[in-house]
């Protein structure tokens, strides 16, 4: 599949995004070990806007009622729109902690704060781990300085080794692009790879640009973004606590300032963000808790988009699905029995269900060739596929991005805290 | 736990529920081979009602948009509330099969009713299996003369399981109630444990009673009894295109009829009939697919029932949380983070939440007892585990049975055609 699938977001079209290393100008990023819960591994990034003042900064959160600690505090700190700093710790998701968990966010804020010789008000936090568990401050103290030091322009991707948890792979992309005759670039580095489901999958996102780009700008292309990316994209259905998407803009590409939403190098700088945020969410979809395949499920022709959603995301949950893309199993009658109870406006007589270029289900029954169920399985056996169920019954259309069930799956979340 | 959990519908109290195998005065079940798709196991069952122009039936069935053929034949059917047998097929679900799915179950239905000497209108038809295949029907002429022949007052243990596809025990429960002066008996089988969840799990549930019952009594009890048993269960969240839900009355008890709802008489029907839906509702739940525990979640203190309900839902479907009981890890943070997404009105710093009579989580953070980890993964370890959230906001509660997320689930699922 390249970079961004096509059939992605229209936004996301002519954009070249690439995965790996990356800087940002005035960003620096690093990563150090606190031993707060792994042991061996680097558990904390700080992301550093170089600027005196930080930089203009824009975020996206969890909807979950129980939200973490850190997410309050950015929520908080946020309403100014900007920001030094972003301080990161992996294992521990310090949520579900009271306001003991709120005091021990902003102590931690404080310890970077110290340490960068900043406002503790300018530092923004997040946390991933397991829920109810007490942050604990002493580890994080000890590691600042050895953080501090690691921070360099090219420690985005330390930063994303840093806050990985059952992830298996680091997750980076970067786009270049031009913006009023000035190179801007945009790169982002996620985590997540489990409790994976819109309105946030369970992730931290963290990018940055260099573009100049005016705050009320920037925080519209970060929730398009976000409504365009994370919010396709299933592994589990369940929400986290401590999803968080911050965007940062250190304006270092010293591009006339973007200040008007609809202009020509606003759609360009949203483009380009967009691609990378979308480009990271189908890299989380693929290092999905035990995935093996990446699924794309589109409900087309439907009455309304929220029916095409609520469908394309049924059918993109429901693990008896989910299952038979693990086994390989061309069995439709579990996608098109999914739809079927996801509530969207449907006419069974009307509906047809594609594999690929592949119709299986047409006319309410199965497509009757000889060799359908041959060339079916063949597609199966794919590592990416694309499902296309044609509702026929209007025009809106939706495509969420899911991974298969598998044993590891399970292995993975029976034992997670042990 | 007792047959029927404490904290049952209250309909269901003072019933005493009995497993295993039953006969009710009036009718006679039977079984045998067809080798439609299983190869030397019993795959048809039959239930017929001796009486000459049969008895009082009444049916709940699916609400998925793609309902199996036999589904549509049952509704039209049922419609004079009269039926003379019900013929039952596992392996082929006959559903997504178009206009000639349709009259390939007439076609069953007219191939019983020869056999039986009655009407083919009068026969029901039901059938669980693969999605999308066509019924086959020569197998079940072959097999209608053994099938006839088998038919026995005690039949309804072998028509149990002839109809059990990835179940791993047949189900059976009864009770014997007074009524009117006579002795009343309620028994029914059930099958199904994947594709389970409300709105009728995926199941095939046939009850039969001797009692003397008015149609339109008896149509309010299935209703009532498929709510408080049947829509309360789920395994994994997916609604099957076949449920089906038929109950059928001969009259034999001699008991004064049941015609007035409000009477007492029809309540202590009612209330066996509740019962033993509900003990069949646990015992599906207790062979979910890969299930190795049976797991009651109760959300109290809602401010209305569809939120209480939601919660409990949402808690008793998410993969993660049912990974984690099957792992018998006492993570409780995700149980609080389904509720959380689950739209219920909740206040953070208000719920509570208890794994049996341990308060693990109240105020907005976890008890932090010394000994509460251990004395949670004690319960973990129990085979059948009460959950209850306490929400605090208000006086609505429901009670939702799921089971855990284990290997066996990806297992059964990734090669059921296979």
């Amino acid at each position: 599949m390249t970079p961004v699938p096509a059939g992605a977001g229209k936004n996301t079209r002519n954009v070249m995004v690439n995965r790996g290393p990356f800087t940002v100008p005035g960003f620096v990023a690093g990563a150090a070990a606190s031993g707060m819960r792994y042991r061996g591994r680097p558990d904390l990034a700080l992301i550093v806007a170089e600027g005196e003042e930080g930089c203009t900064a824009s975020g996206v959160f969890t909807k979950n009622v129980f939200c973490a600690a850190p997410v309050e505090l950015c929520r908080e700190r946020l309403a100014g729109r900007r920001a030094k700093a972003v301080l990161v710790n992996a294992g521990i998701a310090n949520a579900c902690t009271g306001a003991e968990g709120l005091r021990r966010a902003r102590e931690t804020a404080c310890i970077a704060a110290e340490a960068l010789s900043c406002r503790a008000e300018s530092v923004l936090c997040a946390s991933t781990g397991v829920i109810g568990m007490d942050l604990l401050l002493e580890p994080v103290s000890e590691a600042m300085p050895a953080l501090v030091k690691a921070l360099r322009p090219d420690g985005w991707e330390s930063a994303a080794r840093a806050v990985m948890t059952t992830d298996t792979v680091p997750k980076m992309a970067w786009a270049a692009v031009e913006v009023g005759g000035k190179t801007v670039t945009v790169g982002g580095i996620a985590k997540g790879s489990g409790m994976i489901a819109p309105d946030m999958a369970t992730l931290l996102v963290f990018a940055g640009t260099d573009a100049d780009v005016a705050p009320e700008v920037l925080d519209h292309w970060t929730k398009a973004g976000a409504d365009g990316s994370f919010n396709c994209i299933t592994v589990d259905g369940d929400t986290s606590t401590n999803d968080t998407l911050i965007v940062l803009a250190s304006g270092a590409a010293g591009n006339p300032p973007i200040t008007d939403i609809a202009s020509d190098e606003s759609l360009a700088f949203g483009r380009a963000l967009a691609a990378v945020l979308r480009d990271l969410a189908v890299q989380l979809v693929m290092d999905g808790e035990g995935a093996t395949k990446l699924i794309e499920i589109t409900v087309a022709g439907a009455e309304n988009l929220e029916g095409a959603r609520n469908a394309a995301f049924t059918v993109a949950n429901s693990p008896l699905v989910k299952t038979a893309f693990f086994g390989e199993d061309a069995n439709w009658g579990r996608i098109v029995a999914a739809a079927g109870r996801s509530g969207v406006a449907l006419d069974p007589g009307r509906a047809a269900l594609y594999f690929e270029d592949l119709c299986v289900f047409r006319g309410g029954m199965p497509v009757r060739e000889n060799d359908i169920e041959e060339r079916a399985s063949r597609i199966f056996k794919q590592k990416e596929i694309r499902v296309r169920l044609d509702l026929r019954m209007g025009e809106a259309s939706f495509t969420a991005f899911t991974c298969d069930f598998s044993f590891d799956y399970v292995k993975i979340n029976a034992s997670y805290r042990s």
